[in-house]
């Protein structure tokens, strides 16, 4: 079949199968993502991160019914970046959403692209298109984790959401940090827990010292208890009001225009550097280079110098 | 001061400054470096990782408490790629440090690095060899997170450590993915916490399951309470155990030639990637491109096939 063609006449399968070549890199993906983009960029792009045990992805689900019963299609792409396997370590984690499998205006996608040479946020980034072109409304685009590849992954999203639970420990500075960076919304999940009013206090002390960056927009703070279905409504809400901001102040079409700029610099980043992994790594030359500088008979930058003035034009 | 001369002499004034120069990349990083590489590698250099919460830092320093007690120097790079700040997000974490920090034969030095363009493992890396130079016996790198950033740090860890807590839910399954690609030592710290037991048999488990791949090493499970001091000891037993085998082996060798090799490409990518934001992103006629792109007039593929043809030789 013609997956494109198909996609545009939201033919799941061919959604499917798609994400699936693109994630596994086959020779059709990039014909596949050539021929889709023209018909991208309707969709509304919701980046959701946040530690592990937070319970992102019981609380997408919630979110994720709550635009359904508005009436909007969804689209879920689930990140996993730590595992190294193709869906299995992750499976768990998605039995959850039978009822939402069922659901022919919900697709739920997880890609687990640990060890692949670069290129997880580009996949990610892919998958979306492919929802947006099959067309989704919304897509939740879900991490586990704080670190910078999960972070470059939602900062792409037009509204970035970030998950905290009480009882973190110093670890919440950290991802405080994390917080004021990307964070365009704050849900405390499990808001039933001990600690959820100091918690809910510091993250309005870190907003109010933050407050002159926020240029207009003050990240709203939602309690959740996503595993009682409550409060995802307002989480809804918020982040239907982020929607409005950006639409109104113009905001959006600059995030947008950022969004294509990481894009294509990613894509030029993950060719280059497959190209040095092709053409310098796995040669004898860089063997034997490596062996010298393990004797210290030689020191990495004068190595690093030379092969960047064989690589760069 | 000859800072490279000065490290060498152990003076902690001119490690500081070293390192200093490596993270803010002034203009004598690269000297520093070039001259220091032919004194590093005698460092036995330990990673340790986990998701936020676990209790690392403090962890953290109970084993270098140990390490001190057996005679050893330590060195800690702390390394928090959530944090825009220079030092000021983690400076709470490490006020717990004070008592470590009036120890001449410990030095500590915390790393916030986000926001570069690239470059977080090979700042620690650098980090770690002026400490190797410096004299520490031991270098402890302690990195926040369980994404793919944090792992590419530890990965080039002589020993890495995986350290996990009862009450993670779900998000154990993403752990336990990058537990087997990377742990040599899994530490189960708060183990006076509800559900330990639990965890343990678990992790015995997923090692059983893996045990063919372990060619040798099957990595041990230690329980601490770091708070209250408790299992430091063994968990140094266990590293050192894990050192012995490297050691007798051969394997050292190999690990120490595979972080030479990912160090220098490393450095190659990095300087490729700033080349092209330099040369490429940061030019008029890419924003015209990404406003094109923006209008869907063109598609991003035949765009990046253009800006690598430029770039590349």
């Amino acid at each position: 079949m013609d997956i494109v063609e198909e996609i545009l006449k939201h033919n799941r399968l061919a959604l499917s199968k798609g994400i699936t070549a693109v994630e596994n890199e086959y020779d059709n993906a990039v014909d596949i993502m050539t021929k889709i983009y023209s018909h991208t960029g309707h969709a509304y792009v919701i980046g959701i991160t946040g530690p592990p045990g937070a319970g992102k992805s019981t609380l997408t689900d919630k979110i994720a019914k709550e635009f359904r019963r508005r009436g909007k299609t969804v689209g879920i792409v689930a990140i996993d970046p730590t595992s190294p396997y193709s869906g299995g370590a992750i499976l768990g984690d998605r039995i959850r959403m039978m009822d939402l499998m069922m659901d022919s205006g919900i697709f739920i996608r997880s890609m687990a692209t640990r060890g692949s040479l670069g290129g997880l946020s580009q996949k990610a980034g892919d998958a979306v298109k492919l929802m947006d072109a099959f067309g989704m409304d919304i897509i939740l685009v879900e991490t586990v984790g704080v670190g910078q590849s999960e972070v470059d992954i939602v900062k792409t999203a037009d509204t970035t959401m970030v998950v905290v639970i009480p009882g973190m420990g110093d670890d919440i500075q950290a991802i405080k940090a994390g917080i004021l960076e990307i964070g365009d919304l704050i849900t405390i999940n499990k808001a039933d827990r001990e600690g959820a009013d100091k918690l809910n206090i510091e993250m309005e002390m870190m907003l109010e010292l933050n407050n002159e960056k926020n240029a207009g927009w003050r990240p709203p703070i939602n309690r959740t208890i996503a595993s009682k279905d409550q409060g995802a409504d307002k989480v809804v809400d918020s982040i239907l009001a982020h929607q409005k901001f950006l639409t109104e102040t113009g905001k959006l079409a600059d995030i947008r225009k950022e969004r294509i700029k990481s894009e294509v610099t990613d894509m030029v980043n993950v060719r280059v550097n497959r190209y040095i992994d092709k053409n310098v790594v796995r040669t004898t030359e860089f063997n034997e280079t490596i062996e010298r500088l393990q004797r210290r008979e030689i020191e990495p930058y004068s190595v690093v110098d030379t092969i960047v003035s064989k690589v760069l034009k």
